[in-house]
């Protein structure tokens, strides 16, 4: 693994050391995350303890992507034996940082990620199974759909022949197809689910709320990133590739270590509301 | 490790990144199914957590040979210091790929998990002793030889003196051989079966459909990639390699993760049948 140097070949060392120290702390955010979560499931009823263990699953599967990808931009923008031979023909540097970080390890950590998200929001409400096996078998096949649509546009895959506009052109159709299921989940989210919410006290449906706003301002980074690189198939700028990587970072430590936390909240919420014998032994 | 370039030796960048991606989906598809197993095992009865168990064994086998294969594909087809000295001498980058992938990985695998696929089967149904063993000692054989008969094929051993259709032939040998464990699997899960599913809810016989017909249709990959390798010893074209790792990947994403989640599912679901203590306590 390659250290930050004062000046690595594409990005200069405190653009480098951002993205390097970002990634550092999604892996440590994802990894410990997981670990509290995994152990914490027992201080909840065991009615709730799904929801924490996939909480605990999807930043376990983030974490093993975060570790990819600080070896994989270390690799492609550090200071190593491949770039070092790379910058010895003069090649272009970012262009080859482009091409070595794999960008592949964000779609599939999401393609995973992002419907399991929805299970865990489904799970802890602790809904009659047929209430909740119905907006799973909607919401989880939108997320994998918006996820899968939304690649061939951020990797630049050039799939569609297009005339008009070119690159953008694609680029622009991809994230409003991607936009379609998207806009589906919210509307299950916001809209289908108010009566299943009317059954929950009013704290549980207030971290609801934050819940869903949360994954409204989070999932929003992505799509705003998306319409930043969206000006052509050209490689990105440095200062674009710094700020895509900071911002996707932050997103997923919100939209996984941060929700997987509330939905924690909740169940210890719900727990002590159900069981009294719960309330006194966990103190609440 | 070696990341995806712009262009591997054997294979355009593309088809590189599309197999190393769908390796690296494979890995962590195993390794979280994995975990979320054995930590899940204690949300069923007693009497169910053999099968649970087995399936968490089962993707964590598959885990950690889906790390060598990565390995071994980055090592074979990737940008790295043994591809580079024999992409200078001249050689066949195909061909060296194709040398230093390890095949043996993926049958060893299967010889070890896909009997075991067959004990989660009947351990979660919860038979009488005696017919659980019965259809063990005759359906645990008969996968552990289809794997041995099918590797000298797809391996391209050339064990026996075929005059007669040369390479081709001998594959075809080595194929039918295989084919007839198979059958015989099937038709114990099929015929010799019905008797004891009716014993079983509705529910448990609807999930054990889906199950059965998960197992047909994803075992079915294996063969139709076997006869498409099986047009002679020569080494196989890039977008054949791709088939290939792509097919086989989400083969046993579907066979090893769908299926121990629907071995969990139907445990849980026999677990609530059973005990209504457990059924309250975990909200069904």
């Amino acid at each position: 693994m390659d250290q930050p140097g004062v000046l690595s070949f594409a990005l200069t060392g405190y653009e480098f050391s951002a993205v390097y120290n970002m990634l550092s702390l999604g892996i440590a955010s994802m990894v410990f995350t997981s670990i509290f979560l995994w152990v914490a499931r027992d201080r909840v009823l065991p009615k709730y303890r799904m929801a924490v263990m996939v909480s605990a699953t999807v930043t376990s599967i983030a974490a093993y992507h975060y570790f990819r990808m600080f070896d994989s931009f270390s690799h492609g923008y550090g200071i190593n034996e491949s770039t070092k031979a790379a910058a010895a023909t003069g090649a272009d540097m970012l262009a080859f940082g482009a091409a070595n970080y794999n960008v592949g390890y964000r779609y599939i950590d999401w393609f995973l990620t992002v419907p399991l998200l929805l299970v865990e929001l489904v799970a802890v409400l602790g809904l009659a199974k047929a209430i909740s096996s119905s907006l799973l078998k909607r919401l989880v096949p939108a997320a994998a759909l918006m996820i899968i649509l939304g690649y061939p546009g951020d990797a630049k895959l050039d799939l569609l022949p297009m005339a008009a506009g070119g690159w953008t052109g694609e680029a622009a159709v991809w994230g409003l197809l991607s936009t379609i299921p998207f806009l589906y989940i919210m509307y299950v989210l916001w809209v289908e689910m108010k009566k299943s919410l009317s059954s929950q006290s009013e704290k549980v449906r207030g971290l609801f709320q934050t819940l869903r706003v949360l994954l409204l301002a989070t999932w929003g980074v992505y799509p705003i990133t998306f319409i930043l690189a969206m000006n052509g198939p050209e490689v990105a700028t440095a200062s674009e590739v710094v700020a895509r990587e900071v911002g996707y970072t932050i997103a997923d430590i919100l939209a996984k270590c941060l929700f997987g936390l509330l939905i924690f909240s909740i169940a210890r919420i719900k727990s002590a509301e159900e069981s009294k014998e719960h309330a006194a032994a966990e103190g609440h």
